[in-house]
């Protein structure tokens, strides 16, 4: 009895991929998997007595990707491609893109070269804040904080390096390093001012986490030993042309760009327990000069958004895999340069994982108090279906 | 003796979709489908000695396309995501859409939640227009006629609730609800104006088309007995910004945007017996105050396109699978408000159905007649490839 | 004992594409492929004194595809679709592209209708210059040469027939005929001035190359014998309106656009034997009038590059998959007309393929010397992975 076809199903279970490929002779694989969020959001301001105004609303499709990630070659050669499909995904065409949508998110080949070693190359998220560095695919609420809305360096083109060792048995440290371009994800004109560079350091003194879980939000495993991970990054993204680093906008002035040398610190860390789950990131952000300057010195309007912002967030997942969440951000971009607000904003949310991170309905509130301006109320439902 | 793999084939056959998936446990299924059109134009005007003047041509991809759908989890919950590739497809970028392309046309979630009901969240086609309702790659002739052009409500985002039941053994009726956002597709920027709601009523008094012809054209099915379809839909989009209702352009004025309520009617209906089969729309449209105003009663110039359209339709099947078919479309847009002519169409097709709609080859000629202009000449030939 | 799936492993070697699908009862097949290019480079300028000044440097994702091929009902009607996923590749957005960035590079349809004659629509390559019609994921070295650069006419919407026949039991000869749009790809817009008309023959004398070969850099299949292709391209853009005929900018004027005659020859030829490649190519273009002009005769500014070009390539593969080629190219663009200066350029180049065309990794460096101005140095280290 013979048979011709021993490949097992290369449609895996829901949630692991669309398809699963090995090639013939083993010689590459190719995981290819999609997801997409619908998002629904009301907000209100307070009005001077109390009451809700200015109602808004939105609907739409928060994120939709297409992802492809395997070897090559060899075990050794790893790759991944991430595509965006929405409009938000693929939003930020300028001149400095070719003009053209910024389709790709990731395009990066991750080299094994030697013993715990790993070269990257390509365009992917730099080592910076810990939220950033959750797939927006597993958050624990709708969507990231303010935090890192405000100070993340999200993805680049560039090289990077990684490597992990075990100080002792459980405890396991990994460090990345990264040299990148300094503009943000998908610029194709040439490198202006000079290059970026990050270092972060993981820590996790009690092992490692299920399945990866430092970097998925909730304890969607329920973790049977704690587990904690301390990190930081250090970003120095020198003669940068951007108000936020390599994100926010370009600092032109009457020679080209305005440039200086922009520093992020991000000190984060994860702890989870039994379905529960606390996450802590801190920000900071200087500058060398933060004031764009036109070469006879005066003022161009643009600056850099130096300040620091906290972001504090804890849930519980209950056995029926609902899931309660709190999450506490405070944003203190400095008043003096930038002229902004401190902002602390409240957010308490509601997770149904149906099918952990891969079928969900989430839905937060969330209470935003801007010094000297009106308070706002944010609702936001979101389901996300990922296969 | 052992069989390792027993799925069928993944690939099925012509014109049945490239991949046909199912997850192992069957807890999912994917149907993955590609196809393009290839159309060329020649259009001329009528001189006012009678000849043919101003010739044009044109040859593009008219449209590519990739589909996903199939169930996620349960087979009470489907989706589907359809996106587009040709540059017509994708065309439409604004402020509105975060200056992205609109690649998206449909990325719906499908929940039947209780018996005949049916949600649908997400992207999709509004229950507006047969005509609209019919997918591209199942027209009677190259494209779809004026009516469509000018009255259709297209694709939004929201939420649509179905419903279908038996007045008798054969007598079918469904109903369509949908509360939308009111600005068309793919639009990431805040609701303006109020929501856009829809509800349509379909009555198949003969009983069910087979293999849902009543939104496929011309009968290839070639139906054994009468079929007829009967419908009516009412669309009414609360404090609409846009000339018509979600489709056109923004009436921007010194405030913002001018708000009025429009209405839409569509009544249709499609006839299908033994290769032949007839289809007939009527659209309506009315505005509450169709003339765009800035706050100061002054006119801004935009206006609503409020009137009415006819489309009848006809055609008859070979058994060699060639088909002729005629089209009379007739719009009379209100000349006092817009300032449009009347425009009277007429079209002769030719199609060759080489593998049903999956492989075609279709040709047209369309007689325009534009009061107190010029009449015009178009020839259209289309080939059809599909997945 | 019964087997229920027969079908080969769809996931074919690394190299042969993603999946090789086989659809039901042979009625279609497609095979999927995908690519990307990661690229850097540095530049310098030659300064007064002999150093190296102004340095630039760039990183990005030079190339990232997606390709789909196959036949469809019957495998005499063959199709391609070939997508852009990278900045670059869907850069060049315009009015004549429905402002959307030009995703398609290749959608077309090839019908073998006739013993050895092909006939082809849709968007597709030109029959033009010989480095154009190599893929790029098949190049010796990092890129194309200036020639291509400056000369080449790129793909088109419209129709080819393609014919080959034998003068002896070697010798081949092919032949390509096409009458395309005349304003490059993605172009939705209505024809402008007259159509496009290219014409190339292609002579084998010594028997066909292993694998298509004359269309893939360097010899990586160390043919046995010596092997040449001889050939010749003449294209003619009737009333063309852009400087390079269907490349460029749009020659606009003040009744629209200024219209002339394009002409371009290319002569190329590609001989391998044993690990040794030579290739070589000439370009010429003409206009009738090449200097655009408003209706009353004034010049707009905008002129055709009319002149020459020459570029010459050898490499030789060592047994270890190493090669090392060298490049000349001389542009020599009309100065007078044109104002451009004499351009030539010196490259030398360092491939590693690790798995041919489809891993490898390639370095080079370029001397450009334009006369009248500094010289410039040139450095480019790029990794190509197709699966």
């Amino acid at each position: 009895c013979f048979i011709s076809y021993s490949q097992e199903n290369p449609a895996p279970k829901f949630g692991k991929g669309i398809l699963n490929l090995i090639g013939q002779d083993s010689t590459w694989s190719m995981k290819i998997a999609t997801r997409m969020q619908l998002l629904s959001t009301a907000s209100w301001e307070k009005g001077p007595n109390g009451g809700l105004i200015n109602p808004t609303s939105n609907t739409l499709i928060r994120r939709a990707r297409l992802k492809f990630d395997g070897f090559a070659y060899s075990p050794k050669l790893k790759y991944k491609i991430e595509l965006g499909l929405s409009n938000r995904d693929i939003s930020g065409a300028s001149e400095y893109t070719s003009n053209a949508p910024r389709y790709i998110l990731d395009a990066v080949i991750m080299w094994n070269f030697y013993k715990n070693f790993e070269v990257r190359l390509g365009q992917s998220k730099l080592p910076g804040n810990m939220e950033r560095l959750i797939s927006s695919g597993n958050l624990q609420q709708v969507d990231r904080s303010l935090l890192n809305r405000r100070f993340t360096i999200d993805r680049e083109m560039g090289i990077q390096l990684w490597h992990h060792f075990n100080l002792t048995d459980t405890f396991m440290v990994r460090e990345k390093l990264s040299i990148a371009k300094g503009e943000g994800r998908n610029v194709t004109s040439e490198n202006l001012g000079g290059h970026h560079y990050t270092a972060r350091v993981e820590l996790f003194p009690l092992g490692e986490f299920e399945n990866n879980g430092e970097y998925s939000g909730g304890d969607l495993k329920r973790e049977q030993k704690p587990k904690l991970m301390l990190a930081g990054s250090y970003d120095s993204n020198q003669n940068a042309v951007k108000t936020r680093s390599n994100q926010g906008s370009y600092m032109i002035n009457d020679i080209g760009f305005y440039q200086t040398n922009i520093s992020t610190v991000f000190i984060d860390a994860m702890f989870k327990y039994n379905g529960f789950s606390l996450m802590g990131e801190y920000a900071y952000r200087s500058a060398n000069d933060p004031i764009a300057k036109n070469s006879d010195g005066t003022e161009t309007g643009e600056v850099v958004w130096v300040g620091n912002g906290l972001n504090l967030q804890t849930g519980y997942l209950f056995p029926s895999n609902w899931e309660v969440s709190g999450r506490f951000t405070s944003i203190d971009i400095d008043k003096i340069i930038t002229g902004r607000n401190l902002e602390n904003q409240y957010t308490i949310g509601l997770s149904k994982y149906i099918v952990g991170h891969k079928l969900k309905v989430q839905t937060d509130m969330s209470y935003l108090a801007v010094s000297n301006e009106q308070d706002q109320i944010l609702c936001r439902l979101q389901v996300e279906l990922h296969f």
